[in-house]
């Protein structure tokens, strides 16, 4: 079934996502500008905003244009990334081809928000406001009750999130008020007021969060006066010890500014999430993060190695941080740092960790390589993750539909037609069985001293060669990395075509991985169907990172929905039921997101009482007053 | 000041320090034969057993000897290790000379004890007894409240411990009774029963801890009986899944029959602590241990995936264990796993743990190299570490003393003669500064494919040349490795002569390494002057573990005591004097020996208060009895 979908469309500015953008902003009775997420505290801040409403920079959206000849094709405005200000003439035609709609240019289905309904006035009081402002005290406000603030801070970047902001129909109960402290002796404040008044602090990062970690709890959960705590004013590197190779950093520096400071000193450190443009190191340690690059510099429990805390009962911290240096790996008792990693914010208020820095890497290149199916790419990654430590920084396997999705995002003629002239002629030589519809892709990237990438380079290549593997080059490794961040922008460009879309991950095992990734795709599959729903869903995944024992598996979804009542939540169940099916294949019910709201209620399949019962004693010693309610994790 | 030592001689068996070797045994009233430490559970156990009162197997142990001509000589008994049964000409003379004093092979001064005195009755009473039989009820006994049962299970392997049971007279309160319990289910039990009878229960692997953490807390601390849980029994694989590269391993299993059976299938842990002939895998999870090969292999953090615990909320664990597999890197909520690693038996009884399993490594080999002096060799080894994940599996360095110290304990004509030829050969040609006097050793072992090891046999070698360093060989590598397991038996020789020893360590960043470990030894000697004691103290030390940030200190100091009242209590203060100047300089507490009840009292000086508030508060949640009430770490 083919569903006509309209979208207005002119060659200016059309069909954009950013909800800062025209045509969202033209009288709207709320401005959608939200506080600017840099600070100027570090030299080099861009002063860039974020968008509301939309992943990303206000000046990042993909847009549709016609052609005079009729023809369609997208392209991302702005000049941030590789492959902005092109033409995407095959981006159209494979969305329409792959979901079975039309993307009708005359018109624009989406609601085109222009302001926030439904939000209820703050319930701080004047009175609380008041005492906020005593403990800020200050010209500039750092404290704000405005709708729109309060909008983005109890939201994060769900579809749910997404489609609540992009309808202006916020289901959420949002913060009462937002606070930006300024130091950790703020947040000390801050701490012993609210639970001397009995509010609720809810700690925010860069808001980039897919788990509802930053909604409030229901008021019939618990009424309380919420208080979101953005961190983003901290954001000073603290000292730097380049003996050592650590740095102590307030929590909310974005990782932007964080990979930026650092770069000046010749050092970096290696944690590259698809969002650290925005995302923070505290919003990190609380998420118990990933990085692309975890095969060389680690996780984030890799990186962290000490972090301060104000919690309930004070200031958390190890007392020799003034001599700027670490601990290092040490047996000294319990180990509270470790306890803060995925805590999602209901333990305190991160504010500064010491952490691993690494000098820059002599050397940095790229490589990519098809394969002729996924199984032939599972056991090609599978070797390569045999290189232990040795393995390249960054490998990631893209399914045949996501490396076909990533072709129709490059400019015309499409990078498709290259590879077709690639493949047919190496295929000539030593290779019968390689299809389109099956090949797929592994990106790769190397960073070292130029002796580690010469050898991993040549091992990768070896390696290639035994899975039936054509090199397919630096350019389109280096692509396929970069991609990560503009494909980041798709989902809202696709949300105006009522396509909507999600992306989640999971951890699994070697011996369940296949399992894992047929059974979700077939999962979603059925019951796309059994709700006979328009359309036909698109899943696709990638292989991200590489352990001894198992891969992150990161897939994205997306359907179209016109036509449907209750569109996001009906998403939302089948990403649920996806999600069902990865547990009961043997993955884990989440690679590096974490919990939050959103997947809390799995837990009791995950752990036994014991534990639970553990984990929430834990949580009320530590918090008697719950004065971090968040409710995120096993807490709801 | 030269002071003599008498110690009784003969060429058959003397001055063993080996309570269960003549003459200790010789009309004994309490036999000190304990329990055998390897069950039968487990195929290929050799029932060997261990000594009590001293280090290691009860067949290996040192004896002087005296030639015809009057010249003395050390000797290893029994066959497990490769010094073992070969004479040692030059460790008596090394002793004589560094510590200042003869050794006198007509005098043993040191008391021989052959009964442990001043042991009060076991305060379960026998309504306790009964219960504890019916829970376990059956055969073969697993309940004990006898009183060298009780003396190997109240102590561990401290200076104090082993002086205590040498002199017979143990100043510690010991456990009330032994229980071995043999699964999971029993363990239940047994917790549930401990919590209804206000018992106190801790944990007992393998008894190799350096802490004082076996010992009970004082009566007028906590009267409630004292019950060791001796694990020995539950040394069971459960499973093992060679496609994910884990094993889910009983918690008391040891690490010679963990490596052994792993072994058998071709697999290794890569986990080698100094104790792991002993050592259990529960031990190592709750001191947070450290293994000589953690350059490739890890730290205990890095292999154990998974630990069930049985806490006083019942079994903490994951659900999907009988899957055989594991969740792998996962965020999900609060990790428990975590807070077990250095949690030293006071939360719970871990019962088995989802460990990471390696293909046994397809090359093993090693390297030794001669620097000049220490400072050269500390240069050699950060180049080293900057290798990073190519790192060798085991670097150490080895300062002058304790390279000495390693050339006295080789077989005549002393090793010590082969390298001054070596090295009087080679200086020569280009090196002028090089001294016996100052000379430092980095013992390498590699292990990994046959590439692996090539790169870094290369690196290692050319480094070295950098460095002014001398290829010293293979031989002199694999042997400073191996000597690791025969210089533990060291310490109770020494002490028939009265020189009491200990080792302890420390972590310290790079940029404190120099000063810490001068300080280090400058304090013990200075404490040792004030103190007139006799002779010269010997401190020695290496570095063991290589970080990005720093490196792992192991001292080695003894001294002896003869005519000294209170000997063991005086030396005990001089190595807290020690461990204030590491803390002082910027060393850690501990890189893996752990707090325990040994350094519980330095705890303030390396957290906030915040800190020790929230991990109290934690304890008294998780374990609201106190039923873990070992008092270990900051709980005391």
């Amino acid at each position: 079934m083919q569903v006509a979908v309209k979208a207005k469309v002119d060659e200016a500015a059309v069909c954009c996502p950013n909800a800062n953008c025209l045509p969202y902003n033209v009288g709207n009775a709320v401005s959608f500008r939200a506080k600017p997420l840099f600070s100027s505290h570090l030299a080099g801040s861009t002063g860039d905003t974020e968008a509301l409403g939309a992943w990303g920079y206000q000046d990042s959206y993909f847009v549709l244009n016609v052609k005079s000849d009729g023809s369609k094709y997208a392209m991302m405005k702005g000049a941030r990334y590789s492959i902005s200000g092109k033409p995407l003439t095959g981006l159209v035609n494979f969305v329409e081809e792959e979901l079975d709609v039309v993307i009708d240019p005359n018109g624009h289905t989406f609601p085109a928000c222009d302001e926030l309904r439904n939000i209820p006035e703050s319930n701080l009081g004047s009175e609380g406001e008041a005492e906020l402002a005593a403990l800020l005290g200050d010209e500039d406000s750092r404290i704000s009750v405005e709708p729109v603030e309060r909008a983005r801070h109890g939201t994060g970047h769900t579809q749910e999130d997404m489609y609540d902001l992009r309808t202006g129909l916020i289901r959420f109960r949002l913060p009462d008020a937002v606070v930006w402290p300024r130091d950790e002796g703020e947040i000390e404040a801050l701490v012993s007021l609210a639970i001397h008044k009995t509010w609720c602090l809810i700690p925010f990062g860069g808001g980039t969060n897919v788990t509802h970690s930053t909604h409030c709890p229901k008021k019939a959960i618990d009424p309380r006066p919420m208080i979101s705590v953005d961190m983003k004013l901290m954001n000073r590197v603290l000292w730097v010890n380049e003996e050592d190779g650590l740095a102590h950093v307030e929590a909310g520096i974005t990782g932007a500014e964080l990979i930026q400071s650092m770069e000046k000193l010749g050092f970096t450190i290696g944690h590259e999430p698809d969002s650290y443009e925005f995302s923070t190191l505290g919003g990190w340690i609380a998420t118990k993060a990933s990085g692309m690059k975890q095969n060389k510099y680690g996780n984030i429990e890799d990186i962290v190695k000490e972090v301060n805390v104000v919690g309930a009962k004070g200031l958390m911290s190890h007392k020799h941080k003034m001599e700027k240096t670490s601990v290092g790996r040490s047996s000294i008792g319990i180990d509270l740092k470790s306890l803060m990693l995925g805590s999602e914010g209901c333990f305190g208020v991160i504010t500064s960790a010491v952490i691993k820095i690494w000098p820059l890497a002599e050397s940095r290149s790229y490589e990519s390589v098809l394969l002729p199916n996924f199984d032939a790419g599972l056991r090609y990654v599978k070797d390569l993750s045999k290189m232990r430590a040795m393995k390249p920084a960054s490998v990631r396997l893209l399914d045949n539909d996501q490396f076909r999705l990533g072709q129709a995002l490059k400019e015309s003629p499409s990078g498709l037609q290259l590879l077709r002239n690639l493949v047919s002629k190496k295929v000539g030589c030593y290779m019968g069985n390689i299809s389109e519809k099956y090949i797929v892709c592994a990106t790769i990237t190397f960073e070292g001293t130029s002796d580690e990438v010469k050898i991993q380079k040549k091992l990768v290549r070896e390696l290639a060669s035994v899975h039936g593997g054509i090199l397919a080059g630096s350019q389109v490794g280096k692509a396929g990395y970069d991609l990560t961040f503009a494909i980041a922008y798709l989902r809202d460009f696709a949300l105006n075509f009522n396509i909507l879309g999600e992306s989640f991950e999971t951890f699994a095992p070697w011996s369940k991985l296949t399992q894992v990734v047929e059974a979700t795709k077939k999962r979603i599959h059925s019951e796309h169907k059994s709700r006979a729903l328009p359309g036909v869903p698109f899943v696709c995944c990638r292989i991200t990172q590489l352990y001894d024992d198992g891969v992150c598996i990161y897939f994205y979804f997306c359907m179209q929905m016109s036509g449907v009542a209750e569109p996001s939540d009906v998403f939302s169940m089948i990403e649920r039921s996806a999600r069902q099916e990865i547990l009961d294949n043997g993955g884990s019910l989440s690679h590096h997101h974490g919990l939050g709201k959103l997947r809390s209620s799995f837990v009791p399949q995950i752990y036994s009482q014991g534990y639970m019962d553990s984990v929430v004693a834990v949580k009320e010693a530590l918090d008697p007053n719950n004065t971090f309610g968040a409710r995120n994790g096993i807490f709801q």
